[in-house]
């Protein structure tokens, strides 16, 4: 890939997955670690979702990118590497999966730190980073350039890569939707209480493949995100695979980890570049 | 258009934009700018979605309605014009698009005359006004004629325009429906809290031709509502092609710019003249 | 018919129309009053939904039953008569459209009774219940029987009708259910927060005509309940439209109105008599 | 079945019936008692849907599982002993259907053991156990070892049967998922508030086919959680009819009772044994 970023691609698909685990639910409350079933329900993501995963993508021959928080790779020794070694991206999605809107700036730099320990010890390499829930700060684009990595996949201001003006650096922004994401379709727990309807997964599989073929027409990435626990079950995985093979019957759309479009992004001089800049809100007009 | 409101047309069709931007979560809570990851949520709209819709409506030939608060318009200066210039119409929506259900009398005046000065100042021509979420209050047409604007379109007593007679003079009202909405479709966001289930555009596509073909029957003003930073998105703004291009298909839809709608509504007298009245309600009977 | 409760037809449907107008909203705040929108929105049942119906129904020659608080009633005088003149039922809705279960005995009395008072002075004969919200407690039932009304519709204890052994009297239960009402499907609501996704007509009509083939197998009422200012929008009309015609196109589908499948009911000895019997619920086992 | 869990078979379906009447609502909130409509809505379950239920399995000439709360068996003498004799297995679902995680170490104690006094009060022989809500604690799985039951069917860590290593011996783990549960499509109450939109039973038997069709594929548990007060509705147990005529048409789905399956799978020693563990959750890094 040299001059665009896409290549001789109409659209470039970067699957990632959310190793989340137990950690969003703990972090919603420390006291849902008591709910044996609950528990259970996460953990179904890296242990029964992520090999059937690994395994799906080898059978398909394309390559992902896994956002683990630091907690669950701690917690699963071998996970992160088992990933690794089967050709793809690991990826920093925080520690505890606390969302850093929640947090001081102290307390999101000390998580966000952590992490990256965790990951060096492990020996995994790391050269991105997506915010626990997408719920970035001002200071969350900073502290992906200050520690050298290379993009942020947090932020919804476009549906292209673009590259971002940060204290420490630029860095590029590899944008997620809501609209790309298993989690608003799929997801259902009574406590914390999470979801509503549960989405049938061949009414997920048209909406993705209906976007994608969209996305075609606008030259935009194809920045899926599933759950490991959520996209792992049966005839979600089924889903999943259809929607690979849909991309890659139409012949002109490029699978890569989210590292690899990082940099064709920031080797791309057409994108544009984005200044971080927090709207200025009077509480005259805005009092509450 | 002589005569009847709708001339010759089975329906009338305004496609209306609302460009709420970042306004509808800081009226829900100021503290939501320090979020980046929700604010590039909101920028997508005047970024990539409106650009986009522009383009689109180019393409297809059609004109019409972009309600602005004047907060958007201020922050974005060339925004409101490169609308204009296209050909399309700028309406009032507010200044900071905080309900006016929720604010004293003289907050909903200030508010609604901060908006009407960015425009003036931008030298804008504004019509029509559309009260944020859909939140008259009794005091809004009386605002909207003491202010010499032509029509109001906030109210769902018809589906079919009809006029009113406000305090400072007959005004137009060009009814709005949730069902014609595209936030209850497609709006998520975990925080400030907005929808749940995120529905496949393919789905509300086949709903909104139902609904032309039924308010065909029954000549209706099929006054749809999206929002650049969710229909601007690949798949929705396909379908929102593909709803435009079914409605020329059908020969007897009537595109027009609110402005023209409420001109050809105010001159036809077999239209019916409402005079708004807050119903009197016993606390004897509806104690809370 | 004599002899079986729904005679000779495999299922008899009952088209009912709950017109509450603005009244669930008011029950939940007397404040929205002041909400012009939400007033509009409610207003549009009786104004436009309503007469859209009774034509429809003239049209396609069935009959069916209006459950009309009183509140309602007295402030648009001739809505009620305007539905008896043409062929339909009035039936009691409670006065102010409170849930029973939110009122004392005495305050569900006196609603109770202002309603039967408002449809006595408008000289509309009245012979069935309907609760609010379907909210009924165990006095509901003597009230009814009490005042000589012949059936209740708000229970859901079965799919065919039965026979209730209130203190006043055996009346008829003809029973409803949340999966026949369009309120689920179609209300959307900021304020009061009512309602998330709104749902297609042409899956609602689906669903519906399952029901309906499945009831014709189990020998059901199918006891819809729309509401006009949901039900009466275009394109939703056109599918309760074709409800009906697909009903008709069965031909043993019986329409009937509520009151005459009461007099059938009560008149079909092998029908089970069920005596209203509160559980005894231990604060032991249910602690709160 | 004598060596794997599932013997010749792609996947193995076990249909459960959660007969839980009145005691989910009651559980929320003794108060409403009162309520006699939504009263009568959770009574539906046994007196109109279970009857029809038994006839449905009759008809299709297979065995299921039905999940009883202890005071829901205690409330209709009859109940369970009518299932008994239809070949079928009654299992415990709690005494009060309190989630356990809502209780003390001795209030989940009490209720579990309260509940096996009932059944064995009534001759009721008793194999296993499904925790209210599938809300299990750490100790549940202990009670059941303990109380000689032989397996328990709510934790969610897989999607194939695996064996406990509880404090009390050895169980098998018959996981469960929201997926293949009624209750979030077709659950709808306003008081306690349940549900949000109600999903089409052809939706949900769509969902349901493409899930067994990829278990074919994994060799995996369908393990279909129904509720009879919903699923015994007309066009829902039609389309429970369908679903089950689908998989006997697959021609390799075994259809068996949970105990059945139970026993298969501690027979199997090549499925994995789980140790409960509780994760440890330092509040430096979930403070919440």
């Amino acid at each position: 890939m040299t001059g665009s970023w896409h290549g001789e691609a109409a659209a470039v698909a970067t699957l990632t997955f959310d190793v989340d685990a137990e950690t969003p639910v703990l972090a919603a409350g420390r006291g849902y670690a008591d709910h044996m079933s609950t528990m259970s329900h996460q953990a179904y993501g890296p242990e029964v979702g992520v090999p059937r995963i690994l395994d799906l993508l080898d059978d398909l021959g394309v390559p992902a990118t896994f956002f683990v928080p630091g907690w669950v790779a701690q917690q699963r020794p071998g996970l992160a590497a088992s990933i690794v070694e089967r050709g793809h991206e690991v990826a920093h999605h925080s520690y505890s999966h606390r969302p850093p809107t929640g947090m001081t700036a102290a307390e999101e730099r000390a998580d966000f730190e952590r992490a990256l320990a965790v990951f060096a010890e492990q020996g995994i390499p790391i050269s991105g980073h997506r915010a626990a829930m997408w719920e970035a700060t001002w200071q969350t684009p900073d502290l992906v350039a200050e520690h050298g990595l290379r993009y942020d996949s947090s932020l919804m201001a476009d549906d292209r890569p673009y590259r971002l003006a940060a204290a420490g650096g630029e860095i590029a922004e590899l944008p997620v939707h809501w609209s790309l994401d298993d989690w608003e379709q799929y997801a259902f727990l009574p406590a914390p209480q999470i979801g509503s309807v549960i989405t049938a997964p061949s009414t997920v599989l048209g909406m993705w493949c209906d976007e994608l073929d969209a996305m075609r027409q606008y030259r935009c990435l194809f920045n899926l995100c599933v759950h490991p626990f959520l996209s792992g079950r049966p005839s979600r995985i089924v889903a999943l695979r259809k929607l690979v093979e849909f991309a890659l019957d139409r012949g002109d759309v490029h699978f890569a980890r989210c590292r690899d479009v990082a940099e064709a992004a920031l080797a791309d001089r057409s994108l544009p570049v984005r200044h971080p800049a927090r709207p200025e809100v009077s509480p005259e007009f805005f009092p509450h």
